[in-house]
């Protein structure tokens, strides 16, 4: 882990499959944090309390707890009271203050956390803290995942060694009821408060902000991003912010891979439209078509249900403008159908819905929408009938 | 048929399977057509060339012909010229001027219309027009549908019988490519041009542009009306908007039970909210949510689901005014659940799905979202796995 954090995991008996279910991520000294939330106007309790907390604190925050197994959403004011009684009782065996602790909370909505089994926990959770536990930490989160999404990233810059450690969960922006995709970056270089939110801003922008999987949004969102250490020359934050970027694109990249149902990993960029925004809405309208991704679950360069959902994403543009690339080949040129080889481009999109391709594994999908600068990139999968029955016979 | 109006439909040979498929519609001398159309900006010219001769014509216009099989969509300049050259063939059969005709176009994206076959039909397609061709127009026009949409309603007013008749296609906002939603509405009251385009597109948002399907927007989309014949007192007016919104919203609900893979229709009511549109948008959002579609298909009364779609609808509300029905079950109330029969709302929800009910047949959600006067109804489907196979295996 970057220098001068911990974490750990545990099982507190929060999950009826008696998996690790309880997860701490702590801070050095002098740390900040930003963070970016849900929008729902539905949301849990514990998201709130971050907010909050990160407002009051300017940013000054040194931990976070997090439980799987209870989303603790539409649970009232006794949501809200568990929220703060559990980071209340974390904060004193860490020594902080109570408003220094963050939590998240996925898993169930409407259901409470049992809360004498997570304080029980709690004990043998600060217990287990080390810099090697970010690993069970990241199992620790996870609810219908198949797999864990944990990424470290270092570089020498301005003479020593920089750390990026990262972990998320999620397979979709909102599970059966499982809910919730969260984030978490810890970095070993302190940046001022304000620098660091604004760069986490434009990083979730393009790696969380950018992913669907099922369009549908969850009540407990949230990605956390905590630096602490020693200062770089401000010359190196741009460089620093790629690298951020990497980290986070990697992890919303391992949850759309992970979408339920998925078999594979869809990405689609456009360029040329006015602006960045207006490229993000047309590239999240196509990869949240669920005509576009039925086509690709069936390996079909159906250009027809691409140039459609283009059509409806509410940007202006010009059809006579339009090109479209599946991969390297070319079926829409000046808004008409080019010749292509349809057994080509079926055939490699089999091969990546397969997994033949370790690096490079995703379906590629390229728009071309005029000359603007706007220029964005989105990551999705394909619908599946799995994800019909997996969400279908999920019974409450 | 509504007096005056007559309708066709034949086998021209457009579609492989030899089935009917162009249709005509003419309206007696002095009617006016109002439309709504997809706002997709990849539509096709056949729309294009419907807009702008409605517009140039004042509304005027005496027929519609419509073709099923090809789209004519991302065709380019020829797509338009071939809808020129088709209506005004058919024009001068009719003895109309070309600007008088109009045509829409359903089936594959990207093909052109064989032109020969087409204008080689039209002898006899004039040649069938009747009062009782209703029926035949209403099976050319069909694609993948599974049943054929039409509605007569009559109804005694200022002392005379006024007849509205209706037809309709589609079985989502856009098919796999066998594309669009077409509506036509024929009335044999005559109304001033400007009063009936204001009537129609207070109908259209009421009915056509009230259901979801996919969420995917055709690009041929198109809803015709044409009023035709003696006046009546402005006093009936109100109600004859009332006998047409009955008679669109039948189409609506229609096209939506018939959705690809549907088992069944799904109504999404918004009560409380600010505005109209503010309850629609709510109501839209529910009703296409992956999440809520694949519950409703489960009978699973996941109303987690439902609130997390309220949740990310864009609209300003306070989660603790809200309240929530399945049926006629309470499942949440000023916010937080309330204790309910889980399996006698499933009941509810299965009984309507295999379709014990011929009248009511819709699982109905109800939301109270404050106590604003915004009130919309808009309705839908259930996502199925045979939605997945339906759209993945389909091979362009």
């Amino acid at each position: 882990m970057p220098s001068g954090f911990k974490a750990s995991g545990i099982k507190a008996g929060l999950k009826s499959s008696g998996n690790l279910d309880l997860a701490l991520l702590l801070a050095p000294e002098g740390a900040v944090c930003a963070g970016t939330f849900t929008k729902s106007l539905v949301r849990a309790s514990c998201v709130d309390l971050c907010i909050d907390r990160l407002k009051v604190n300017a940013g000054c925050a040194r931990a976070v707890l997090i439980n799987s197994g209870q989303a603790n959403a539409c649970t009232g004011k006794r949501g809200l009271i568990d929220s703060v009684l559990a980071t209340s009782a974390l904060a004193k065996r860490l020594g902080l203050d109570a408003e220094e602790v963050l939590i998240c909370s996925t898993g169930v909505i409407g259901e409470f956390i049992p809360l004498d089994k997570l304080i029980a926990g709690l004990d043998s959770l600060v217990d287990e803290l080390s810099e090697q536990g970010g690993s069970t930490a990241a199992n620790a989160i996870l609810t219908t995942d198949l797999v864990d999404k944990q990424i470290a990233y270092e570089a020498y810059l301005d003479g020593r060694l920089v750390r990026i450690g990262g972990m998320a969960k999620g397979s979709g922006m909102i599970h059966p009821d499982l809910a919730t995709m969260l984030g978490y970056i810890s970095c070993d270089v302190g940046v001022p408060v304000d620098l660091w939110q604004a760069m986490i801003q434009r990083v979730s922008e393009c790696s969380f902000n950018s992913i669907t999987v099922d369009g549908d949004t969850s009540t407990n969102d949230a990605f956390l991003a905590f630096s602490a250490g020693s200062r770089l020359e401000n010359d190196y934050l741009d460089i620093l912010e790629v690298g951020l970027k990497l980290v986070a694109q990697y992890l919303a990249k391992a949850i759309a891979r992970d979408g339920e149902g998925a078999n594979c990993l869809l990405e689609v960029r456009v360029m040329g439209s006015e602006s960045t925004s207006a490229a993000r809405q047309i590239a999240r309208t196509v990869c949240s078509s669920s005509l576009v991704k039925t086509a690709v679950n069936g390996c079909d360069p159906n250009w027809g249900r691409i140039l459609a959902a283009v059509g409806r994403s509410g940007v202006v543009f010009s059809k006579n403008d339009v090109d479209l690339f599946i991969g390297p080949f070319q079926l829409i040129q000046k808004g008409e159908p080019v010749m292509f080889d349809r057994n080509a481009v079926s055939s490699y999109m089999q091969e990546r819905k397969r997994g033949a391709y370790l690096i490079d594994d995703s379906i590629s999908i390229l728009l071309k929408v005029g000359n603007g600068i706007g220029d964005a990139t989105t990551w999705g999968c394909d619908l599946s009938d799995q994800y019909v029955r997996i969400n279908a016979d999920y019974t409450t």
